[in-house]
């Protein structure tokens, strides 16, 4: 049984791999990796946010500082576009595995929603 | 192409509920719902485990106490056998889940591997 069930998550895998969503987030990944101006303002981008989602999960504060020079690096990255269509690209990226997380999560949502 | 996704996250939701790790968890369940006193002992353990990792992704503090009161609440309820065979299926069923996640979110961390 567990057998057949890894074996579903790989074929879930594969269609994952071969969705249009995934391989224009790839293809956008590559557009800007290609450039080395785009990835050095998408790197610092990702690196404030992640410092940011950080503070956040530790329960330490965020100043209203940082809060403006996250709004207005998300502005500025924004404005190229080639990180704009990445962003666009991992947005329904991540709708999708929201979905199918959604999709896969329902037997245990009806065993806990019933305690 | 999404459809063939939604498709296949179905399949692996049918392949979860038949597995043998969720039948066990399902009658586990039920098992522990039908004995009232198990049940509210039960209830009783995921509250404090509940209102523990709250506290925890809210960087508030934990005492010493709480960590004790929760600590021997664990050691009450693994003795009432019932209980017991719920939490060792409840871990064997999160083993499998995680084992799913990692493979289907082998793309994206192919992905950002990259990066």
């Amino acid at each position: 049984m567990a057998v057949n069930l890894h074996d579903t998550a790989y074929a879930l895998e594969t269609a994952i791999r071969q969705s249009a969503e995934y391989t224009q987030l790839q293809e956008a990944y590559k557009v800007v990796n290609a450039d080395p101006q785009a990835k050095q303002m998408f790197d610092q981008f990702r690196q404030i946010q992640m410092n940011l989602s950080q503070k956040q999960m530790m329960g330490q504060d965020i100043s209203e500082q940082e809060i403006q020079q996250a709004q207005s690096t998300v502005g500025l990255v924004q404005q190229n576009p080639k990180i704009a269509n990445l962003m666009q690209a991992e947005q329904r990226m991540s709708m999708i595995i929201g979905e199918l997380n959604q999709i896969i999560m329902k037997p245990l949502e009806d065993l806990y929603g019933k305690m």
